[in-house]
């Protein structure tokens, strides 16, 4: 069994490390995953793009345990979501929607049986990672049924973010920038959808920032060496690089920026 | 078995990695749990402090190796300490302060059983993380009992930094921040004896940097949209945030500012 | 089993996570070990270093994944060695050149058994770390046979990348700074052929950017406080530091940085 983990916590401090203690407490032997804990802080939608990209390739029966809480002890609903065979564990605050479009929610509960959580100190109001989140999906990674987790919730009444999506102006896609990554790829919102249209159009010109974009690549060995490019991202999104450098710092932009895009 | 390692060795590295391999040798099947490698490089009141926090989630049983040790290969003594059921594997520098505040000693040895140590590689002068405290910690792990690590040695000799504690001017609490999280929240030095009078008090002015906190939340949602307020931390101390950003930025202040408190 | 992790892909992003969860399902019970992923994006040379570093102290039987790969997609070679009894799954670009001079191939093969490679959505060309070395590190990991992995290839044909060695101007040993660490340690490659002569020399002076290091201690703890001083690293070569403080820094130099050593 396997727990993956996402949060916008950091790593310097401990929130990750007692949460994942309190996993393997829970779930003997089970493998604890970071998918990653730099989710800008409070950032809802940043954090349901990184747990939409990596879903797919997590194991058909893992737990998920996705934390960006801004709303953390107030009315906003602590969750459990089955899809598939996975489990999500989660603040209800649209943290969610992009695996939600991925998959029917087969169920959901909202995390209100006390008996699920952490035994001991009073539960705090400020970290229900540490007292709710992590011990539900302890207890999930162990077996125990979802059903048992609180009462059942209906998967249409789960809070959605509106995303960003492409439209047309025209013959121009507006488009945006939704993910810088490490390597400062920057990823647009032209998806599975679009993205192959762009890529077998006989010609593309892209206006970001100041800079014009008309170079298409394979691979990042063979793009251009002093322009940027379009690149298929490995999550199915058209994406601009710069070979051998950050696409983000030689062209100025971030998350957001608007891109044109006339093919 | 869970082992949780805390140090200021980063991750930029493969200083931490080395250590978890050890371990992992050594102790087939443990789970390897990172509390954090962000302690300020040689700051072993931060270490003491992150070590406290996490220290009550742990499991009953756990080992917890805990490397910030400047002194390194000087006369400063490697220790494993017992409390409860729990092993801390250290530096006898006082980073184990706090948590030796929280229960009382078992029993403590100092390191120097060789046969404990890693073998093969002569022992460096300045990787006891490596050389002994990684393979201490998997020779506990796996079961070898504490008195065999080394020679006895009395808790009450063990290394003990002098900590920070608010101090009484007439009727003003005169606390400091003790340490600012991921969040830019800031944790002061009021703790679970002091920290319910003020949440109690029918009104509290405090004094930190340039600014005054009036307001008192019981979650971050519920805090006041343009000025900083008071909230219980999960640790149970007093803390400074200012909702939906950070209080360190916001009130310019850092660890050791101090901050006024009249209630 | 032991599995361990090195890669330039941050932790920001899901990268290493979903490479993991991958290998964790493929392998289930194996250890899960991240050297580092803040080799720096693109440096083959930084990451062939801290593999280096790090390999001796691995498990005789671990896995070891190593992704550095600006040329991925194109027709640089993914591959698979065995030294010793230790397996490394890497992309043939040099990354593996200091490895290869620690202990001799017994067999190397090209990753091209598509049944090895992840099953079910198209291979990307961008991210081979997810699509092709953790699933082939998955199966190694599990007990399939290396042999099995792809076609045969001679080990003397690999990428190796051509090494920076100290050279002799006359009695000046000239040498350069080739890993600044998490600590600001300065350290050269002055190896464990070279480094024992430097510490046992009567006398040492060194000329690192615009500073004269004499002094030589045995521990960061012995050494000066206001003077940067040479130590034995626990790599083996030989380094500078600062007492409680970066010796880059305090320096101003960085990897690269010529150091000019008369003893």
């Amino acid at each position: 069994m396997l727990v993956a983990l996402l949060t916008d916590f950091g790593l310097t401090d401990t929130y990750v490390g007692v949460m994942q203690a309190i996993i393997a407490d829970l779930a003997p032997g089970v493998a604890l995953v970071n998918l990653t804990h730099a989710v800008p802080p409070q950032d809802v939608a940043a954090g349901a793009w990184h747990l939409a990209v990596a879903a797919p390739y997590l194991p058909a029966e893992a737990v998920v345990l996705a934390v960006v809480d801004p709303g953390v002890g107030t009315a906003r609903r602590p969750i459990a979501v089955q899809l598939g065979a996975r489990r999500f564990v989660a603040p209800d605050n649209g943290l969610l929607t992009r695996v939600l479009a991925q998959a029917p929610a087969l169920a959901a509960v909202v995390l209100d049986n006390p008996a699920w959580w952490l035994q001991g100190p009073q539960t705090s109001a400020t970290f229900h990672g540490r007292d709710i989140f992590a011990p539900v999906a302890g207890r999930l990674a162990r077996g125990q049924p979802l059903a048992e987790a609180g009462s059942a919730l209906a998967p249409a009444d789960l809070v959605r973010l509106a995303l960003p999506e492409p439209t047309w102006e025209g013959d121009i896609l507006v488009a945006q920038v939704i993910h810088s990554d490490h390597f400062g790829n920057l990823i647009t919102d032209i998806g599975p959808d679009l993205a192959p249209r762009l890529f077998a159009a006989p010609a593309v010109t892209a206006q970001i920032g100041q800079h014009v974009v008309r170079e298409r690549a394979a691979t990042f060995g063979a793009g251009p060496t002093d322009a940027p490019f379009w690149y298929l991202d490995s999550s199915g999104h058209a994406a601009i690089a710069w070979r051998d450098g950050s696409a983000a710092r030689h062209l100025g932009v971030a998350v957001g920026a608007q891109v044109r895009v006339r093919w």
